[in-house]
């Protein structure tokens, strides 16, 4: 396998797009990307999208040649890829592959999701589709209410608090402040967090990530090719992907996701890293508790000690080990097709020191970890800069 | 790039499955697949899986995650493709180009859709988001009425008749009979074709290939781990795809489709072959016009020709290319996200001589052709049986 680099990135702003439809955005986002890396539309082979719903959020299926269209990329093959939230991961992770096969030396990679031309009930249906239906939305359990279940199974085991998990949202919302494409840039407290209403407990409002509309690209090129078209190119070390049981009924534990373990384990076998030579990391925190099992799943601390960690601001910007830099899921929004994608771009920039005012300094190694659902499906990727 | 075989195929019957969900359909397939692969569960590294609009049809998306969970297969990486009819299609080729990139040695690969769980109105919008929802079906055109107005274009460009554009039907559900997963095993004429009701003129009814529940799997892996395991692999010689505008309004032409023509022309240079060293082919024609384009864009017959052929006999078994001997989506079925594995399963069982009465005789060079919505999308596969 040859070894593959990101080479450009475009990202709408996260958001509430009315004026914008889910072809605008991603348009808006592929156009950016290709201009990025200096490359031509005609030297993009293929093209990977991810999108979780867009049959129910927009009535369209077929979005990887709509995308082509958009961009005037025909004839070229492209694709959609869907697992759920994790879409735009496995998008990026496929075109990796097709690059590192020798198939193609120049990929581009969308993530899109626009969820606000339905209804807010209309929405919860769908995502609830990222879970078991049958067993879990069928029978009343909401997709908010699975999380719920985990951050209750973790305050029992390991004491995990309220406060702890509102701790995952205030970081969050301070990094979003210095985020140009984030949904929410404004601070807000632990009494914030605490005060705002229940979703499922003990998970509150501000405890979950938004309903957002969005796109984010990166154009990738086998490494060969990156270092002659690219000043800074971000190599994709390693990319690993596990799956877990859709429902939470069959799990062997409430209090980690096995999905992201083994894909992280994968990821550090491959690289020949560990957990502490990860100078920062985008994780997949839809709600606060899944940042803190995430914490402890890829390795940062040990289980039980996640909550504890956020608290004492060691996953802060400045902190041992810098945690959602752009804000998060929960503060720089979470259009679900488009999370993976964006979670790379912000590795992407991190690494070529163009993150402004969240820089992590001396960033040598980054980590993005994506979730599908409530953890049947997660892909870990590692990156740093390409190496001349 | 490896050279990669099929080494296993399992497939449900198609038809109405009123007492099989989509996760016990897929289940079936897989298993079977498995079964005939000769390898157990856990030599599997990932899963490729294919499916068009299920969050339309049963309210669940995170189709590979599902997959893998009803397969006992977790941790695996599991990933579901769209390409709307083609989904099957794209989830094969993005399966070859993980093992081509030597990323995996043995992948499964799987294709379903269950359409019958929904009124036929609502299934009708959801193959509505194979074309352009918002200058198509949103204005009043039916998926139907997408082919019609290709079918009438060929009429007018090259005198093709209602008669002949029955004569695909007539033979497809000829071969049916002797195909036992087929949904029709029954012969038809053309008088019925055309005493038939319009569904959108001058296509009608049995012009058109049905609503149909059913799954199709294979497993798939690198020539050299097929050798050793498998009695008689068949190998992948090329796996082409290509794309085109969404909307018909925005083609250069309404009777050909660019993208079958581009991505055959590529698995022609791939392999080296041209159009008359194929032996037969799987194409698709859901609706009877698409196969007469099908058979032209593919380099069988002059442009305009199409027509004529099936009339004389042409694509008949026996003929001069036998043309969906499985019976073809028009009378085998068509599960949308299935199609494209079950026509890579046709060519599998005809190039080992397992096609019982439907045998091409010494068939020695296969070839498939999927095709998503009104050919936005087209994937071309060329198969033989792998050398020792």
């Amino acid at each position: 396998m040859r070894s593959v680099s990101i080479i450009g990135a475009g990202l709408t702003t996260f958001g509430e797009h009315w004026e914008k439809s889910f072809r605008e955005l991603i348009a808006e986002a592929g156009i950016q990307a290709i201009q990025d890396a200096g490359v031509s539309g005609g030297q993009i082979e293929a093209i990977y999208g991810g999108a979780m719903a867009s049959g129910r959020f927009i009535g369209q299926e077929h979005i990887g040649a709509l995308i082509a269209d958009q961009l005037g990329l025909n004839p070229i093959p492209s694709v959609r890829l869907e697992a759920a939230c994790a879409s735009g991961g496995v998008a990026l992770r496929n075109a990796y592959l097709a690059v590192a096969s020798g198939m193609y030396d120049i990929v581009a990679v969308g993530g899109v999701e626009k969820m606000t031309e339905v209804s807010t009930e209309d929405a919860g249906f769908a995502l609830g589709g990222a879970g078991d239906q049958e067993t879990e939305l069928f029978m009343g359990a909401t997709f908010p209410a699975l999380y719920a279940l985990l951050a209750r199974a973790h305050m029992e085991e390991f004491g995990t608090t309220e406060e702890q998990m509102a701790a995952v949202a205030v970081k969050n919302h301070k990094n979003a402040v210095n985020n140009p494409f984030a949904q929410y840039r404004r601070e807000i407290t632990i009494e914030d967090v605490m005060k705002s209403g229940y979703v499922a407990s003990p998970l509150k409002l501000l405890d979950c990530s938004p309903i957002t509309d969005g796109a984010a690209a990166v154009i990738i090129a086998s490494s060969d090719v990156a270092k002659k078209v690219c000043e800074n190119p971000v190599e994709i070390l390693a990319s690993e992907q596990a799956s877990d049981s859709l429902a939470l009924s069959k799990r062997k534990s409430l209090t980690e996701l096995d999905a992201t373990k083994v894909a992280v384990k994968q990821a550090y076998e491959r690289t020949g890293l560990k957990a502490k030579d990860i100078d920062f990391a985008e994780v997949h925190d839809c709600f606060t508790i899944n940042e803190i099992l995430a914490t402890e799943d890829l390795g940062f601390f040990k289980k039980g000690e996640g909550g504890k960690a956020v608290e004492k601001g060691k996953t802060a910007l400045g902190g041992e080990i810098p945690v959602n830099t752009s804000g998060g899921l929960k503060a720089k929004g979470h259009p679900v097709g488009a999370t993976g994608v964006a979670q790379a771009i912000e590795a992407y920039w991190q690494l070529r020191g163009a993150a402004d005012k969240r820089q992590v300094k001396d960033a040598e190694y980054g980590l993005t970890h994506n979730v599908g659902g409530s953890g049947a499906t997660a892909v870990v990727n590692i990156y740093r800069r390409l190496e001349k």
